[in-house]
């Protein structure tokens, strides 16, 4: 390894968006030098334009590879895709083995596998690393979710430690494990969200239409709930969404925006690799069943006209039906995050990416997007138990949330009978009835796939598979 | 064209296990002569063994090859995958160009997609064909799916509707569409399947649970069920289930049964493609998400000691509840077959497959494992109105979902506040109900999205996209 040279540069970034440059100015700001690169001349211009004697704008990828200390540290942030795989044979040639070079964007975990399995034939050292936190994020202190070469991350952890968020003084950064491992944590964490931002809406929607209460009320309830044990970011943006008004306006804006979700993709990226990992995340996949439902604009106008809402009563909303609605959201919420935490643990077996569930639970209680209160309880109860099977099991949880059973069960019976859709509510509580049935009724379907298809069966205690001819019984 | 050679035979089949030996002697029941070949000689001892004149097992694939008449009509009906392409390339060796090679399995409609394409530029007609029916509809009359080559489809015809099932004298298949478009709805049929067990599935845990019925009544309850509107072939093997015992026992037989289902794999892909599609499936997706459940039985096991059920009372257990469980399987169904035909409507657009949604519905109704009585409805709805956007806006659907809904309402009520899990029923209502909502709760998912991610919003009746800087309200 060189010598480090004063003159040179700490840290590269190639990709200047907001979140690059935020990104390297958040670098520059504990004390690196900071080269920057884009494609897009305009972006060059604007992080000189910062005027910071530590960061330095490229328009020529060669001369910001002469730019940087050896081994060089070159992170992407680009879109995820081909874009990525391009940029890296661009770098291939100015950089030298031994390079680290990281991903920092939404790359698809196998992807990243294959990027790895790559580079690491070519010499160099690849690390996917999954970041969140957003713009503001990135500038003040993201969550990040590095995985890959584990030598690599030696030179990387100063900077990232420093960068990060932190939390009663530690970082929110930490190395993942193995290949796609930062990746893929990333997308789990983004499924979450998925999951919570649906139930969050969900929340509104029985709040609005069930209980039928003023936009003020439910910015208080919000409000009081962020300061409780549901304390998180997305319920603290939720509380400031309602408390958003447009000058001279006397409605909050966001009702002025469209009822129709987008999405990246990642929330979908996550229920298609639980279901091929055979993990159930319902929540997570009817977070994203809805964001596309929230799409058919004139099919849901239509079938409006002809399934008009009965005028029943609403809720009767007293303060009983607001505890029952916090508990409601307390267990719904527990249950995204056990299934996410669920997901993670039966990945770590199928990939062996050497994953420590407890360090994920702290990374992400700062900077990340799903950080809030509970994680502490995650965190608390992976450190008891690094091999727990599931969050349900844990004993501090457990006792939390026998207690909010009954409130779930009734928000979710009232919906049912009003006509107030609220699915992730009713998977949630669907979803915890059936981890905790010890006979499901999958026995039925057992038999059902034996007798069409002669799919055979497994018989309780007895091994072996067998087949019966169901259409003639043995007299 | 050659002239047909009397002493030849008019189809080849590639896989000797049940399925395409029953499927072979279906064909030579019809009058046409065939040819079979294994890789496993025992298989085509089997053949063999059946001495029937015209059918002929073969050890030699080239042998196999010279004893069909041209062009061969070549069906390979061996495992999805990889055995699928190694089978072509070996079948490049000893057929012509202009022969048609049927690829009758369960393949991935991407492969399928992939193996048209390198087909059709090496000369020879390929046709990617869904069969359903199990190991009874190969041997009887199942119900085929077949898609791609349309000027192959002509030699196929005769032969494929002799040894299809029949409904009111029409055959059980049909040229589905272009490309892969035949795998991709046999896809969906299985996705559609998998909704229709989950659903039965958990009525019987509804009536055993819930309503602590018999064994005896609940077989009572199906028998009815399947001489009415519901009246389907899982309803009909889940009648016979409930009616199996072995010799000498005096309980149902299923009940020894591990519950712990599997799964092939369809059900995901179809959930899988649908969240690639952007169209929401959420009943397929749960019941791919409660099947992996059901494997966790240790877990389950170990939660169901933590979290017991309370002793409270079960439902009344009176006609009322009986006619609510029929309303809420009813609306259930429809909304599962709903899911399914809008996935195919969507795909139909996405991938130019020229889909015909009536002639779909028509073949289902005989042979294939999701027949019911209420295809007759769907085949009808498509009739009238070949481009209707979902079957909850068909009149005669509307007129009795209408009826349904008070009797959905109160099974998942009821359901939630007795602690029985009924994923499949909550959703079907939760889908019900947001497909029925002109206003989403997804304009606050737009906010949030763009408070922390910058990712835009569109506002009613403005063009464009904007962001907002939420955390500066304008003053």
């Amino acid at each position: 390894m060189e010598q480090e040279n004063k003159n040179k540069s700490a840290f590269g970034m190639i990709g200047l968006g907001t979140m690059g440059s935020n990104l390297l100015q958040n670098i520059a700001d504990n004390g690196y030098s900071c080269s920057g690169y884009d494609i897009n001349t305009k972006q060059v211009e604007n992080l000189n334009a910062l005027n910071q004697d530590n960061i330095h704008g490229f328009s020529d990828l060669k001369a910001f590879a002469e730019s940087l200390n050896s081994p060089r540290i070159v992170m992407m942030l680009v879109p995820a895709g081909k874009i990525v795989d391009s940029v890296i044979e661009e770098l291939l040639q100015v950089l030298d083995k031994g390079d680290i070079i990281i991903d920092g964007g939404n790359s698809h975990f196998t992807d990243t596998e294959r990027r790895f399995v790559y580079l690491e034939e070519k010499g160099y050292h690849f690390v996917g690393m999954g970041v969140s936190g957003g713009e503001e994020g990135a500038r003040k202190g993201p969550s990040m979710m590095p995985g890959g070469d584990k030598e690599a991350y030696k030179y990387l952890k100063p900077v990232l430690e420093k960068i990060a968020a932190h939390v009663n003084g530690d970082p929110t950064v930490a190395y993942m494990g193995e290949r796609s491992a930062g990746h893929f944590v990333k997308m789990v964490h983004n499924g979450i969200e998925y999951a919570l931002m649906q139930l969050i809406s969900e929340t509104y929607e029985i709040m609005k239409k069930g209980l039928q209460m003023e936009d003020s009320e439910i910015y208080s309830v919000f409000k009081k709930w962020n300061e409780g044990r549901l304390k998180s970011y997305l319920l603290e943006i939720t509380r400031d969404i309602f408390a958003y008004k447009k000058k001279g306006e006397d409605h909050l804006f966001f009702n002025d925006i469209k009822d129709e979700a987008k999405a990246k993709g990642t929330g979908k990226w996550t229920s298609q690799a639980a279901m091929d990992l055979s993990v159930p995340v319902p929540m997570i996949d009817i977070a994203v069943s809805m964001r596309d439902l929230s799409k058919y604009k004139n099919l849901r106008t239509e079938a409006s006209e002809l399934y008009p809402d009965k005028k029943e009563a609403a809720f009767s909303n007293n303060e009983k039906d607001l505890e029952n609605l916090e508990e409601a959201f307390y267990l719904s919420m527990v249950s995204a995050y056990a299934q996410g935490m669920h997901l993670l643990s039966q990945a770590n077996v199928e990939f062996k990416y050497e994953l420590n569930l407890a360090v994920i639970a702290k990374i992400w209680r700062g900077g990340c997007i799903i950080r809030s209160e509970f994680l502490e309880d995650i965190y608390a109860a992976y450190q008891k138990d690094s091999s727990l099977e599931h969050l349900f099991l844990n004993d501090s949880i457990h006792k939390s949330l026998i207690k909010s059973i009954p409130g779930i069960r009734t928000v979710v019976s009232n919906a049912a009978l009003h006509g107030i859709s609220v699915p992730t509510f009713a998977v949630a509580l669907s979803y915890f009835d059936n981890v905790r049935n010890k006979e499901m009724p999958a026995n039925l379907i057992q038999a059902q796939r034996d007798f069409f298809g002669a799919h055979t069966y497994e018989l309780k205690g007895k091994e072996g598979v067998f087949h019966t001819d169901w259409e003639n019984p043995e007299h």
